[in-house]
């Protein structure tokens, strides 16, 4: 087995070193947040939504991060043409099912774009990735019992659609449906922060356009991710300086914090 | 009468509680703050504006808060569309006439609104409210020179539409055309926070949601986005860390020093 | 020769004491960071870009700023008919070309708005001014060099199409093609933060709205965001914390610290 600490730590010094370009269709709430914590990690983040240069965009990224928080009809298409456009130029896309299951448009966008564009990642929260794999709702509220549910979401969404899942929450599991991973790294405050989901979104995007097993990739994000709201919390007075400090220290965060930190074990 | 500092205190500890659903349609500015201002209150936002799902995630919220900043036709249509959905479920309206009276537009969408969908409370400064009300436009001006101007703008709309009008400012103006409160709490860095408003309003809309009467729910709402502000205000360096202060405020927030802290009467 | 500092702390106490209205048609990621940073410094910032009162907003305001990021067709059409009221109501107007060159949409929404509107100022970084003068697009890597790139597109652009250039980086440049000047102020942590460069370009047009010769507003724009910028760094803990005291620092700024530390000279 790989030290998966020393994965994640070496992750970030190549996102680092490398600075993808990470292209970002995502929603009208957390722009500016996930723009800065892709700044601080290392990245360079752009967002294009225009069908006139939504694929071109795309092609000149090293990774395409989907997202359908506060989706239009119009910005569903922008997706699909971006997708399309990095799955012929080797880019690969994370996508991130915001509220799915809340509303029909929710649903079908989400499915329409799992049929169009070979998705390398899905990140979502326990109860969106459940859905997604036709598991009951009510996982949600089962997180708290143990690690069972969101791993088995992971993997059945990933064996369902053969990509890769990540299931965020209290502890985060990540599977391709063989390999599970969980990360056990992170902070309560993030619930507390709009478009922290979102964030973790994209920096599994800069990790993927630097690390080529997706499993490590979306592995690595979670651990530096939450590596970095565990510092955070340390002295900040509530979740608005709890936003501003992951921030800062998404920035000074560095490979030997995130190999002596990290919290990440196989599960199978 | 009723002690209004309970009333406020009160109104927290069952948003807190109760963690309602807030759907806001709102401008593109303010988007990430009034989540934020939501979550740190305890509530839970959602933002969705697609025609296909509006009316959807209306009928799941607890309350609907339309915000008429940055509108385009499209969004004004999708705030008809919630909002007529949001009325048949007997969800609360929250309406904030952003700008009313700068462009024909405005005033045009504002009344489209208040004709198609009924408002349960309307929250403006005094010019837009003033200006709904067909009361003198410099009524804005005229804030400083004592109480009556607010109130009276706050007493003209409610009368006129037959909501609840809150009328945001040096010193809050609320009225339903028969009863009217006035809040001295808040800060004047508020006024340099974009979407300070806007997050008033929304907190309007998480306090409708728990407190079946309009005036008392917009009352306490403001009554303790004043006291979060004034807490945050202290040991701030300027505007910037004001507004980050004022989400922590938000969080920490408790019942015990709102009723404490809260200045708020009954005008009439 | 007019002493620099003296005009950019000159500039800086007429838009505290004007209060101009500034009309931001701008991108989905800085839009809330663009107005608190107009408020902070004392103008009085709106968003407005429906075809419907575009124009009637545009004519409203004392400066106009056009960002073409995240842009559309919708939203491109909205700068034009805003740009064209501007000119017609004498009204100057700011571009920020952000982008220009990545996608075939960014070039020639750039071209197209700038044959259709008389623009008083571009404010871009050294890789779009040059690449929209058609000199050679590795003038960005070139900044490190020295000088001379950044001030060569400068002066460049501004010959070509008849307007006031500023050029941002670590050194920036402000020309109209016959007199040249520039400013040494700023942060590197600047490049770390979203929407540094859109927010420059506002306060560009915040000055533009109270100084007549557009090289000098630009300068002296860019002198006291460089000077804010140095002040906020100081103490910072990163990327997120600096942001939030830019925002501070933008508000407490006063003429005398600006004309003490304005390193802002002329080149030609």
């Amino acid at each position: 087995m790989l030290n998966l600490n020393e994965i994640a730590a070496h992750g970030l010094r190549r996102v680092r070193s490398r600075r993808p370009l990470v292209h970002n269709i995502t929603n009208w709430v957390v722009t500016n947040v996930t723009a800065n914590a892709l700044l601080s990690l290392g990245a360079s983040p752009v967002m294009a939504h225009a069908h006139e240069e939504a694929a071109d965009m795309a092609r000149l990224a090293q990774a395409l991060v989907l997202n359908i928080g506060t989706l239009t009809p119009y910005t569903v298409e922008a997706m699909r043409l971006a997708g399309l456009a990095a799955n012929s130029a080797g880019v690969p896309v994370v996508l991130d099912p915001v509220g799915y299951g809340a509303t029909e448009l929710r649903t079908s966008a989400t499915r329409e774009l799992l049929s169009a564009v070979k998705c390398t990642v899905i990140r979502g929260n326990a109860a969106e990735v459940a859905g997604l794999g036709g598991l009951p709702a009510d996982i949600q509220g089962v997180d708290a019992r143990g690690a069972a549910p969101g791993a088995a979401a992971a993997v059945e969404v990933a064996r369902q659609f053969g990509l890769t899942a990540a299931v965020t929450g209290a502890t985060d599991y990540v599977s391709d449906g063989e390999r599970t991973v969980k990360v056990d790294n992170g902070h309560r405050w993030l619930t507390l922060v709009t478009g922290s989901g979102c964030m973790a979104s994209a920096l599994v995007g800069a990790f993927a356009a630097v690390e080529p097993d997706p499993v490590l990739a979306a592995a690595a994000a979670l651990t530096c991710f939450g590596v970095a709201a565990e510092l955070a919390a340390e002295g900040a007075g509530g979740p608005g300086s709890f936003a501003v400090r992951l921030i800062d220290r998404l920035h000074d965060l560095d490979g030997e914090t995130v190999a002596a930190r990290a919290r990440i074990d196989w599960v199978s």
